[in-house]
């Protein structure tokens, strides 16, 4: 069963919003093993979207669009949908009444163009729209499946999570399940080719490695008559992956490496700060992204200057000018003095160059010191960026500050999230 | 002259990504007057890529493809397109020296199928990749259009932008400028209540009013011979429209908010520090994504617990106690501090609940309070959200402190950028 998904919506071509339907919707059929081959994006245009879906009719059993469900003159999907499958639209009395409901509620008068909404296809499923008011419905025909949803994300979102996705997967019978082992310094080529020959030989549970941005995944999924088994099925390949890869795994589905980093450190009891030169306060916003970061994480002093780091931070002036700002030297007493300043258990320092070009002090783009201190002494890594651009040298000084410290202190087992 | 893009990408059809560079050119095409009728997303399959190619060969006059450049072996848009336009691949010696070079100087060995990608089809034009390997490129054949584009969003970008749009402006005859006022604090709605009648009464240049996260932007676009004719057309609108917008207006063709306020304490010889408790080092992390920032801000502390910001930061014990670590009263003393600590010209405080849930001490999610300090005094702002969640709650506050600064300092005239 391939689906294809047709996103309805001028303003999408226009480039005033991302496809982010698309890609909610993409995850969820790859979620139930539904293989996706295509979205085509088309204008608020009766002609083009009718093109649309003949084509999608040829090579899509499934076909879900957004888009074009609300009141206004231009919203046609339904009507061209209808027209395609050769279905009368019907008016539901019931839902038409919830929509009067839902504006006399919003004491706002209602226009006589969203009775609009209440009219369906023939023989429709009916999915609740509880964020707005069209709903989105599916009509089955000539052995295709067409899914309806509205646009805004808001209202398309719960409506495919909580209501298309378990009917679509109670109609394919079977479930999926799969989870995702997440990888931190291991590029997608090594990964692939260690993983060659384990990808090669299975099917199901089936295994996708994926790179993003200085990560890669590996995505086991498993089909399987109950998600008990789906699961029972997964939970050994997931471990012989993680066995296999070591420890550049740094979780099994977790939202990210500074999730994992900072409940680690809850759960052992450690304290962290921070000195960011290069990074200028990166880290300390990726470890604050995550709720709750406040039991481990104490803060951190963003040392933007030579004078900040040393008359507030402490570093010495003779390092500075022996070494220079950008050396391990200064990386390490950065670490050691905020380690000290803010009392915690670890304390990271991280200084260098993030670019564009070269600094006053003639440091390559990209040259960047890490150092960790700890009661044990203090590691520094040096990294050197060919041209990855100042965001991404920013970024990169900061995943290796959180890699450094899941590696020295959380490496002993793998860390499995809910995501 | 109209066009479609068709993104090359298994993970986009896998939900792993969404798809940001078909929003970005689409938004590109537009400022230069061409109609994107489709976008189109397939996998990595050379079967489904020929197919979508041979559809949209019969329905846009320019294709534009993202993704499938790269190295490995399911990179193949190049070779696909080549075969349905009839184009042979010819290799480039330039191409492939620039490569190795690249892998030289990252000190990386190269593999052999990285030379793949200095074939491009005959009689190419080449668009050069200043943030990766894989060269774009574009070639016409029967009336039609193709460009290449590596799919990447920071190659993709900055190749279109500074090479495709300009060779397609320079095509098309006819030349299109745009300028794009930025708003702050006004919303979309209010802003197109204002804007309504000179909207609807321009033609030429054209208005197009645009809200996203807690800004807005109005664009003006005109069309013209030459490139000064439509400048001077725009030139008047925007100020006429500054002018009636008023304050709420941060920037003419700027970056971002933090650029505007960077620029402008360099201009006025100005320092800047930040105590953050809640924003966890956002503000710092914003204004340090802007090159130069050195030369403005000194640095911050993120103060995430309530023994940081007495014992380092030194805000009273006692205020802490009677008014709590979330109050107007320890925003102001944060501000003050860390003024004083980095001396600075000016110092920020913020402090809040950012969510999820109310804290510890039962505040709110949302209630933040930003404090801005100078020679002159200190000014407070609530804030309170409603609903917006962590992220949104933390970008909030960091904006209003660059807005704060910006209407303190830099609202006597508009900050032009060349964006």
């Amino acid at each position: 069963m391939n689906a294809e998904i047709i996103s309805v919506g001028t303003e999408l071509l226009l480039g005033e919003i991302v496809n982010t339907d698309a890609r909610m919707i993409s995850e969820g059929l790859s979620s139930i093993g539904s293989d996706v081959f295509y979205h085509t994006v088309v204008g608020d245009n009766p002609g083009r979207v009718k093109k649309a879906l003949e084509i999608a009719k040829d090579r899509a059993d499934i076909l879900i669009t957004t888009g074009g469900l609300g009141p206004t003159f231009d919203d046609l999907t339904k009507e061209t949908i209808a027209e395609t499958f050769g279905k009368k639209l019907i008016l539901h009395e019931d839902i038409l009444e919830e929509i009067r409901e839902r504006f006399r509620k919003g004491n706002k008068p209602m226009s006589v163009n969203n009775e609009k909404q209440a009219y369906l296809p023939e023989d429709a499923v009916i999915f609740p729209n509880v964020c707005g008011t069209a709903p989105g419905c599916a009509v089955e025909e000539g052995g295709k499946t067409v899914v309806m949803l509205p646009g805004p994300p808001r209202e398309c979102t719960p409506m495919f999570e909580n209501e298309v996705l378990p009917w679509l997967r109670k109609k394919s019978g079977a479930v999926i399940c799969s989870s995702t082992i997440h990888v931190m310094g291991l590029g997608e080529s090594s990964m692939e080719q260690i993983l060659k020959e384990k990808m090669e030989k299975s099917s199901n549970p089936s295994l996708a490695p994926y790179a993003k941005e200085g990560e890669s995944t590996v995505r086991v999924t498993a089909k399987a008559a109950s998600e008990e088994e789906a699961r029972a099925m997964i939970k050994p390949v997931v471990e012989d992956i993680c066995q296999t890869l070591g420890n550049v795994v740094y979780g099994v589905d977790v939202p990210s490496l500074e999730w994992v980093v900072v409940h680690g450190l809850i759960d052992a009891s450690l304290t962290l700060s921070a000195a960011e030169s290069c990074t200028g306060g990166l880290l300390a916003k990726k470890i604050t992204d995550v709720p709750g970061s406040s039991a481990c994480f104490s803060g951190g002093i963003t040392s933007y200057t030579k004078k900040i780091k040393t008359r507030l931070l402490g570093v010495s002036p003779v390092t500075i000018l022996e070494k220079g700002v950008v050396s391990e030297e200064t990386a390490r007493e950065m670490a050691e003095r905020v380690r000290a300043m803010f009392q915690t258990d670890i304390g990271i320092g991280i200084t260098g160059c993030a670019g564009p070009g070269e600094d006053d002090d003639h440091n390559p783009e990209g040259l960047i010191y890490v150092a960790l201190a700890d009661p044990e002494g203090t590691e520094v890594r040096e990294l050197r960026g060919s041209g990855l651009g100042r965001e991404r040298n920013r970024n990169k000084a900061a995943q290796t500050a959180l890699d450094m410290i899941r590696r020295r202190y959380l490496s002993e087992e793998i860390i499995y999230g809910t995501d």
